[in-house]
């Protein structure tokens, strides 16, 4: 047997020079936790929770405890200017509630899929408490030969790789009920017309093409239902995701002419407010007559 | 600004349901160190130390101390079947001293060039001290429009991605002379006619190539002198490249008849045995012999 004298020269690797840094440790924010892929300039995977309380905004901050966010090299981060001209939109895997610019950085990725987006926040009206697990998936494409090849495009000065589709591995709990549900969509519109269950795999299939392992601490032998025989699992109709867009829109409108423009826009379509909208606007509106009051920082 | 409470409920999905996991932390074995990549079953870097007296067998393990390797998921590890009849072979970022197959399987990666870890070995002759690390790089082709695409097939029904490339940082030592190059190679054979130099590129290239910072201890700025100003940077010719992959196979022999066969065809082949190889040779001898004394177990 070959000896070698590894163990003392692999601490002086350590203690000298340092081991490779992956930058895939955990980081933690106000809405989302995430691992961010440095060599994709994308999420690995963003976590968060919704509950009908946090989108109406009842809750406080009070408890949070957060460790800084560890800086991520320069040379591994995407900027707006990668997405600009490049046909892709910048997806943001989790809502990005405290507008740091390096929140929005990490989690997001480029797509142009808000299907899965859009049922998460309907389930809140159906569960006490939705917790999510998002990101961007490269599949092989399979050729008639059995060959299989990952194909996918970079785009901009910083490399950011455009996913061939989106995960989101759901769990849900209502009383004593838990429910999990796996989704694979293709990183393109797919419309109102499928059902949601066209999307659905198992966990472990959602595991082996991302990599990871989710909810490691449920025990999938005992507890989580199939979300799609406790839900319906359908995708919102033309009117809820219109009512979806405009919630979007007037979350980030910056002024009250803006704010106003959105509503206006959507009584013209026809579609009438929901006590949702209705109420992020009047808060929304709050606090721009708050802001417009003041004089320009 | 809207108001969260997920600093509570961050901590009941860690708490609760556990966080994903991306089994990217640091592994330790006898002969490296490394960290996998469970969603292309492959690793993500594999750092090791050569030294003279290493290859030379002289050292010993007393000062080791090595965490157990975490368990990597079933789902997650590639087999050899993977690699049977896919026309890659199974290339090892690092030598496998102890030979656990946990060893072999998480440091490996589709590959058929060898042409840097021969220069490697080589540089243990010149420097004291030798720190590598090496892994698979997957690299896009750039279209005559300026679309850049990676593509990278898969192989074996544990979908082993094969990278496009391979890269080497290599950290060499000498006395106070500290030299640092690196390098990458496309995963085909090279040939013995190109000068390493060719393939030589910035540690920040590498760096953005792979998403990983390396040798993060090692102040920049300051010393480390480019290898290829301080060394040939020379590849084996053919008879080097011969006694290399005839120590390989030296390493390799399970019998004695297949000992003596590797040292037959290579003096068939008009090369004399190096002492380095000879010494190779006679140490397996011994250990061969009082192997077939043994009755099979
Ligand atoms: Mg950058
Ligand atoms: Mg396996």
């Amino acid at each position: 047997e070959e000896k070698t004298d590894t163990g003392s020269s692999v601490h002086r690797l350590i203690e000298r020079f340092g081991l490779p840094q992956t930058g895939a440790e955990t980081r933690f924010y106000i809405n989302h936790i995430l691992s961010y892929d440095q060599s994709r300039r994308t999420p690995r995977w963003v976590a968060e929770h919704l509950s009908g309380q946090r989108l109406q905004g009842q809750a406080d901050r009070k408890h949070c405890k957060f460790k800084p966010d560890p800086k991520i090299p320069e040379l591994f981060t995407a900027r707006n200017e990668d997405y600009l001209r490049s046909g892709w939109s910048r997806g943001h895997m989790a809502p990005a509630g405290d507008n740091k610019i390096s929140e929005v950085q990490h989690s997001s990725c480029p797509s142009s899929n808000r299907t899965l987006e859009m049922y998460c926040r309907d389930l809140t009206l159906r569960f006490s408490d939705v917790w999510l697990v998002s990101g961007p998936l490269l599949l092989p494409q399979v050729r008639e030969d059995g060959r299989r090849t990952v194909s996918y495009q970079l785009i901009g000065e910083d490399d950011v790789a455009v996913p061939t589709h989106l995960y989101k591995v759901i769990l849900a709990q209502k009383d004593s009920t838990l429910a999990l549900g796996a989704f694979v969509v293709p990183n393109a519109p797919i419309g109102f017309e499928r059902p949601l269950t066209d999307f659905q795999v198992s966990l472990s299939d959602v595991e082996r093409m991302s990599g990871l392992t989710f909810f490691p601490e449920v025990d999938r032998a005992e507890q989580p239902k199939n979300l799609c025989d406790v839900d319906s699992c359908q995708l919102m109709d033309f009117t809820q995701f219109t009512l979806y867009i405009s919630g979007r829109k007037v979350k980030s409108a910056r002024t009250l002419a803006r704010l106003e423009k959105v509503m206006t826009e959507l009584r013209d379509a026809g579609i009438t407010p929901d006590d949702y909208l209705t109420n992020l606007y009047l808060e929304k509106k709050r606090e721009l007559v708050e802001k417009e009051k003041k004089p320009e920082q």
